[in-house]
């Protein structure tokens, strides 16, 4: 999740990111009623499982995370506050999604910007900065038994890959780094909330389906 | 999904299959009722997940697919047009499963080869390339929350083994590659027509299960 | 699931944690009648996929199972053996569950210890450690169409990462190998006979989950 020199604000940044998508696992873990490992792994997963299969795909192993003891030790916090206080936590839901939308705007940024320092082309970078920003909720899901929810209609990829699109297109064109991950996280962003409040939907396929 | 130099051949007969891998994955989120992003989804990932697997495995990473723009336009390509004429595609089932098992003999056997150009020996690059073929597959059903329905009779993944296994030894007893490759091919893809045109079926434990 | 130089010993130990992780994804199988290739996937997934999880994040691709073609036949053997006799392995299950709890024992073990081996700080070593005892019987559960049953209350993971952590701590503080790894592997090996004897459960979260 991390470029060779991250800037502390970027790690801040980014394990807020974690931080907040750990959550979103842990209530998905705490409405299963799974137990209290459950929780913590449903945590560490969504938080930190779309990095782990970018990583794993442009073959930066062992990920970031694995190296650096705050990016195991903030889902195992976010796990253990979900488990203690999940009735709080599940009214303030408008809130966590807000903060989500600014972990994915994170994510989809940082992981296509990592996949082109890796040496990959733009559509490939920019898809796996997609991939980072829902890999983790797409993990948690099927653990939980469920088919993905960003499958269901709400736009949530399409918002991750416009983000990374515009970064990834930026850094090409020289635009300084801060500034084209500035610019990618918001459009992000904006889509993504925009989406939230609209009541948006990706279009689903017309007519019945045939079996 | 390719070897070193692959030929212009190889790569249209790479496509073909991966597109209509992408096309049985799309017509299972369609009929799931997913989004359009759910359908493209699912479309990529049984196109090119079998080979994203087998290239991790094998530490090939990163996989062939992400560094060739082709290789990610098709299965978008499957997926849309799935989206838009599901109810024609759906109702040439038949043929949409004739052209999968090309698609199956031609990956399993380009599978196996790629792994033996990266030192396994026959028996673990036979099971790649077995993997291979039905990875995306299996990658595609558990997204859409079925248990992967090559474990329920259907002759599937014994073909795909068999022609990885023919494909490998033919190579080993320094037959000419086109030859191995088209002789593991042939095995494969006349096993899995006849399986489908008989209804073949692979057996299942006798006796009650005890739970 | 080797290090270095691995004594016969730790080879056949080896070997007989993979056998019984196998059988009782083989089992899973059986119990949802799939058919002999499910068994077989199953067998060989619960088997060797906590092993291949760790070697793909660590990047100690390709997997050493891939390298060793007894650790491809131990799978393939127990699955037949359960798919001829699963009546009688059924009535087993307590003694199936006690050489899994000496399986899981030597995994973490031998995982955690491997990673160290590669370079990981102790708490990721023995994270991953637990994940490749653990990660098998994971992705048998998601493949079977059920949530892993090791969120479900029954004390599994933890004893695994406890057990991971006593050998990753005695190692860096130059105890000899052999005793750190059998320092390990006896305390996850009593506290998961214990738990399963004293049926003790993991807490759940409290209160009813808002949806």
């Amino acid at each position: 999740m991390t470029t060779p020199e991250p800037s502390a604000t970027l790690v801040v940044l980014d394990l807020v990111g974690i931080f907040v998508f750990a959550i979103s696992g842990a209530l998905v873990a705490v409405r299963k009623e799974l137990d209290v490992f459950g929780v913590l792994v449903l945590a560490g997963v969504t938080g930190l499982g779309g990095g782990f299969l970018r990583d794993v795909l442009i073959d930066a192993a062992p990920p970031a995370a694995l190296e650096d003891w705050r990016y195991l030790m903030v889902p195992v916090a976010a796990g253990l506050v979900t488990f203690l206080y999940h009735p709080a936590l599940g009214r303030m839901e408008r809130l966590v999604n807000v903060f989500d939308a600014f972990g994915l705007a994170l994510f989809c940024v940082a992981g296509a910007l990592k996949a082109v320092d890796y040496g990959l082309g733009p559509l490939p970078a920019a898809l796996l900065g997609m991939t980072t920003g829902i890999g983790g909720g797409m993990m948690r899901d099927v653990l939980a038994g469920r088919v993905p929810v960003i499958f269901r209609g709400e736009l949530y990829a399409t918002p991750a890959l416009a983000g990374a699109l515009v970064a990834v297109m930026l850094d090409r064109a020289d635009v300084p780094y801060g500034l084209a991950a500035a610019a990618g996280a918001t459009v992000c962003l904006v889509w993504r909330l925009l989406s939230m409040w609209r009541g948006w939907q990706a279009p689903v396929p017309r007519g019945s389906a045939s079996v």
